[in-house]
């Protein structure tokens, strides 16, 4: 390949990676976001996309593919920006992802944007999307969830990290 | 228990952990190493003190009373310091710890110190501790001893982060 970096960011619920992901978009990076590889598997089976569909096709998918599955398919997207020197991936999850790109792409960095559980729990409340958490059992049960997989592996290794603390998370997208 | 406040320090090998609790010291604020209970076990024992004599003792504790048990024999500690506002807890490494804590402890503040991989291993190859890693695949056992233990949930879950790439850490104790 002959891509100079890939940045691959990672954060827990609410932490605003998308934020992140935005800026660079703003910066003309280009952002593949890993999230959409399941959402498309979704869509492609005919089911409705929610948390629990997306929860569940994320789990056969690393149970039928390996658990790298996501990270893999996300490689030939890396390889069509070929031209650019920077590509983000955003929404890395376990160090199986992280090896995966890291066998294709030795200039691969981890980004983690960091905040407190209050502040992320605050945001997930403002935003309320469709799968926001709507109690503190909620929230909770979703960050576990999320560490299950080997989130806080990922955020313990990243390269660089950016606390974000800033109450100001508007935008709330994916 | 009539203490304001708890923090509790992580981080991995090599963040600047021990330099972070050397600035609360500086400030007057008792530090409780949470290694110093493995520590005193591994003596009591007998043994010569290691990082292999270490890793079996915080292994065999664990297992006889419980995952929490590295923090519950730091309250009695924490209890000793009662007439101070603040007390620096070092050395978390679970959540089981964090819960132990908060058991006891409402107000418990988890404060991660972050280095890169590549800063850490460049500071602890400085170091040259006698427990530090002579290579790259030392380092990366130590690093997944310590995720084993679930250290990254704590990071994933840490109220504070600071970022710690400077590359000053001169004093090199534990």
């Amino acid at each position: 390949m002959n891509i100079m970096k890939v940045i691959g960011i990672v954060g827990m619920p609410g932490s605003g990676k998308s934020e992140a992901a935005d800026v660079a978009r703003s910066m003309g990076i280009p952002v593949i976001v890993m999230g959409d590889v399941v959402r498309k598997e979704v869509a492609d089976s005919g089911q409705k996309i929610n948390s629990k569909t997306l929860r569940s096709m994320m789990i056969e998918l690393r149970k039928k593919h390996g658990k790298g599955v996501v990270a893999e398919r996300c490689l030939p997207k890396i390889r069509s920006y070929k031209s650019k020197d920077v590509v983000v991936v955003d929404g890395l999850r376990s160090l199986h992802e992280v090896e995966a790109f890291r066998l294709e792409i030795p200039d691969f960095t981890i980004l983690v944007i960091h905040s407190s559980p209050k502040t992320r729990y605050d945001r997930l409340r403002e935003r309320q999307r469709k799968d926001d958490p709507s109690s503190q059992e909620d929230f909770k049960t979703r960050d576990r969830l999320e560490l299950r997989i080997g989130i806080g592996d990922v955020i313990a290794l990243a390269d660089i990290v950016v606390s974000n603390e800033a109450n100001n998370l508007s935008s709330g997208k994916t």
